[in-house]
């Protein structure tokens, strides 16, 4: 499985300072996935046209696509809006509950506008930008992830079970 | 009052197999409500040009709609996009309550993508198609559900108190 | 910083009873904010283009709107659609915790279905109708709306702390 990881940062993209996101998402679900797998990592500026882009062009190969960053208030946070437009389906579940989570840590976590979403056979999931969030937001939601994939049609997928345990109803 | 119960799937309408969710439904109604009630019930497929009509049709005489099954993220589930289209205005905390509860049993709740609205003097909500789910769905939102219809002009309903109890605020 | 504050209400609006719920906001506002701060208080009647006109026109001078009223399920209740068709970007997690919090003292809290989104440089926050919710509602939030100001580019403030203490994530 091709998991694609698409980092929004305007200062990153231009070389101001090294993605350290993407990476983290990369090691956990090196983690958290014990079936093989490959990565996309792609490092783009916070342009709208661009996400949607990136995003059509990752789901003709990824399964999994997940974004870091541009998920907030400001002007130039774009993730959910480029996100929602090119899925034909919404997964608000997601976002409610990395938010909840996240609101153990910060009062600030209501001002994340995550979301999760599916293109055809891709789940795309936005994560915030922080790596520490990463990590909390992917615990939060990635149980179900295993079986949201068997149910779009892209492989079948194991996690390590001491780390994070695949949840896959009773039929 | 007339409650409209629609059942999507594409396998119970085939009569590959008997329904068990729309009944269960019935089943839980006839528990809730004390005040005298009757029921448009019907099984269709999971195709979102017959729910719509199907929503659009039976409004013309329910004054709640429960539906169950094509809520989940794949392709045949489109339920919730059905409903929206027919509904002049969501109600997201309905989503939100149902997927919180339904996270104590299965984190796979997040998946659901479940809503409700409301169509002219309609209570459009949208159930999981799990028999086991639908009552945990249902017990989690209902208490709110005879003001909601107070509220959109719908016939005026009472709840056995000893099972569920309706609330509605003191003016 | 300058604070709208819209009163939703068409029978505040047409004088048959005073609006207590504006005034409500303006006393938190006074008890919370610690920096200068005056506000623009307008009562209209639920009409959703008068609503749009109106929170066009504040953002103009407003770095927060706060709205009270018209958020529920009845025909006449509209500002979350009027607030939506105004702004770039939605904030989901108002809405959600708002919500949250309003069901530990009504299940009926499942029926608002109000909202926070952002115009250009000015965040609109939709409360609820009744001065006790309100206050409820601005207590589960307002920890985070400082740090989203300094994001949409809108003037520092500061709370009283002993009050609600603003949090802003160290860099």
């Amino acid at each position: 499985m091709k998991i694609g990881v698409l980092v929004l940062s305007d200062r990153a993209s231009s070389g101001e300072y090294e993605d350290i996101s993407g990476k983290a998402i990369i090691q956990t679900m090196d983690e958290y996935i014990s079936t093989p797998k490959s990565y996309d990592y792609r490092v783009i500026p916070d342009d709208r046209d661009k996400i949607e882009k990136e995003l059509i062009d990752m789901s003709e190969n990824c399964s999994l696509i997940l974004t870091t960053g541009g998920t907030g208030p400001a002007p130039r946070d774009v993730t959910p809006e480029a996100t929602q437009s090119v899925c034909e389906k919404m997964l608000p579940g997601f976002g409610e509950l990395m938010r909840q989570k996240s609101l153990r840590y910060a009062p600030t976590a209501i001002l994340s506008r995550q979301t999760a979403g599916i293109r055809g056979k891709t789940l795309i999931i936005n994560l915030p930008g922080k790596p520490k969030s990463i990590k909390e937001c992917l615990s939060a939601v990635f149980e179900a992830v295993p079986y949201c994939l068997d149910l779009i049609g892209a492989p079948y997928i194991e996690t390590n079970a001491d780390i994070i345990k695949a949840y896959r109803p009773a039929k």
